[in-house]
């Protein structure tokens, strides 16, 4: 029941109304467009807030590491995407987790990995479920849909005794667009380059099931998804100011901001400092290439109202630097030690990775639950037994 | 007894063997010039590699947050200088631990902050230990030595019946140096900020025992520290290609790494996609400025030598790509999938922070020994008991 006046500084809090609309926007999206989410653990980490994003939901969820995928196992979700190209090097690990029972699905885009899979696999006698990544846009990673290296590698893993249960893309390209005329396009865009690699895999005799594309903005701007089973999403729970320099939210739908306390002036600079530096904001600067450059973050009162044309401008390890947007210099007077400050993050992603967990802002009383975030890599040492598949992080 | 190949990726490796030579480099420096080292605990959060870095030290250490000061004082080190102006939002968890037996010595630069101070002190009717923050050159926070509010806010705070017992000055400008005599100038520069302020608080009727300077920079390159009383720095453990773009060591000598696998390339671009994105590596581009570019940092062989001209050019969250360093197109025979990799890092503080913990590899037996970060943040609900300073956090 601690209130936000007596959290300790700099920390992250989450507005659970902003939240909860930002988790219903998204379902009511991809409802009416009759496709179903299998929400991001990446960007929350977070067993509850997961939990939330489930509502309504099939049950499968998305992880990028496998630190991701054992809390989620621990929490009884055991549907579980494990959408980062596999490392080879990480096999003995997954194969351990699906042994355990974990239906745990990777993704490999190059046929030297299929033979590192199909070889160890085999080795283990464990049929893995193996979705093919595709590119749509040059952006990150995956094969283009015509690539003939799709085919290739799809046949190495079924000889090997694997299951090419589908193919997986991510818009990363959607981050480039300006308008939502591009967001619509790089949507589209995304839809075709997974159902083709799809079909192509299908008249090849695999038995495609799984066609997931994903990303918050080609998710919420989508406008059909014909031939698509599923779309990932993880950064539309918070929404961040990269996202609302795309117009994919508006700035006052930002769940997530960090607290901060002015703790100095710069003398004759008009320049405040304050206690988060880029431990709690991160060094994260994706409002750098977009027209409205937010520095390290913009500038709210203790309710979460911006303050007009203030952002962080620049950050030292525990220390932020807020100035006017343009430098313009700030009056000391209205920025008192002492003060309380929120900063909505560029990249909630990086800004939440900063911090062991959140404090979400209750909406029925104000009072502040903490909820922590798992363990952020895997750690040595932390092999799961076989049949416990719940217990196997300390 | 975990040997590199087996770790799992990402993670941080440390060498055992550099990290000792970076210690005994800072060490016999300091011990030429006659002052002792107060080592910064912000950039390794390790108890066992400060307590290396304590050999031969007097004991106390610099923190940069109370999670930092907390572990520290469960390891029984109770000398302890929070090094970053203190919230008036911090003052019941400064004064907890310091009642529960903590010599934590804070600092401040404003005197609204020192009426804070003073009056907090009071209530509990406790004698805080204070430094003034004094700034050299305007890159973080401080109070420029001959600023009249360097006397009225010792003043508040003796009135206060707290004890102003020294100054802290950091030479964050040493940062900006492009060469050998400039790191030398800037330290001097720290060295005479340092001992001013010092002097006309004295003059002033302060008892002053401390003059506190320090980076990793300035302790290196300083020709004479003559009225300084204690040097810090952190960085200088692990050292990293901002200080090899300074000068202010070799490239060989970084003793921290991250350690990635070869998982894709990007066909038709010589490009190698890796397992460390941002979440490994941070988003730290602390040598965009300089005149070396070093990208997300510098990639290298399993044995830690740099591969020519080779580095990480973008992150996503859980990707990096490698490029030559000028974009020049990789062959993709050089770069098997499944091949692991070492990334020298930006900025050592920023790469660590994304960690958990280390692998330290021994020098005796290239077995890899798991070394734990402290939590990055204070959370929520931690309050240390009367008498208990050596449990403070779960």
């Amino acid at each position: 029941m601690t209130s936000i006046e007596q959290l300790p500084t700099p920390c992250l809090v989450v507005e659970e109304r902003l939240l909860q609309a930002n988790l219903d926007r998204m379902a009511s999206q991809l409802s009416a467009l009759g496709v179903p989410l299998r929400p991001h653990f990446k960007t929350c980490k977070n067993i509850d807030m997961l939990r939330r994003s489930l509502e309504g939901q099939p049950g499968g969820v998305t992880v990028s590491t496998l630190a991701e995928a054992d809390a989620c196992a621990r929490a009884g979700i055991n549907d579980i995407l494990y959408a980062v190209g596999i490392a080879p090097g990480k096999l003995p690990a997954v194969c351990e987790r699906v042994r355990a029972g974990i239906s745990l699905k990777i993704v490999l885009d190059h046929p030297d990995t299929a033979t590192a899979v199909a070889q160890y696999a085999r080795r283990e006698d464990l049929a893995l479920d193996v979705l093919l990544e595709i590119d749509a846009d040059g952006e990150r990673a995956g094969l283009p849909p015509g690539h003939p290296d799709l085919l290739k590698a799809a046949a190495i893993l079924a000889e090997g005794g694997c299951r090419v249960t589908g193919v997986m893309v991510h818009a990363g390209g959607s981050y480039r667009c300006r308008d939502i005329d591009c967001l619509k396009r790089v949507a589209e865009q995304e839809r075709v380059a997974a159902t083709t690699a799809a079909a192509r895999l299908g008249a090849q005799g695999h038995s495609i099931s799984v066609v997931s594309v994903g990303s918050t903005p080609t998710a919420l701007f989508a406008q059909g998804l014909e031939g698509v089973t599923e779309v990932r999403a993880g950064v539309y729970m918070f929404q961040d100011l990269v996202m609302a320099g795309l117009g994919v939210c508006r700035v006052e739908d930002i769940a997530l901001s960090v607290l901060a306390e002015v703790i100095g002036h710069r003398r004759g600079r008009g320049e405040v400092v304050i206690d988060a530096g880029w431990t709690a904001l991160s060094r994260d600067r994706g409002t750098a290439d977009q027209p409205l450059d937010q520095g390290y973050g913009m500038v709210c009162d203790l309710e979460g109202r911006p303050v007009d044309n203030v952002i962080v401008r620049s950050t030292n390890q525990e220390h932020g630097i807020v100035t006017g947007r343009d430098g313009a210099p700030l009056e000391p007077v209205d920025w008192p030690i002492g003060r309380r400050l929120r900063i909505l993050p560029n990249h909630a992603c990086a800004t939440a990775a900063c911090h062991a967990g959140y404090h979400l802002i209750r909406t029925a009383d104000s009072s502040a639950q903490w909820l922590p975030r798992c363990q952020p890599q895997l750690l040595a040492g932390n092999r799961v037994e076989p049949g416990q598949a719940q217990g196997v992080m300390p």
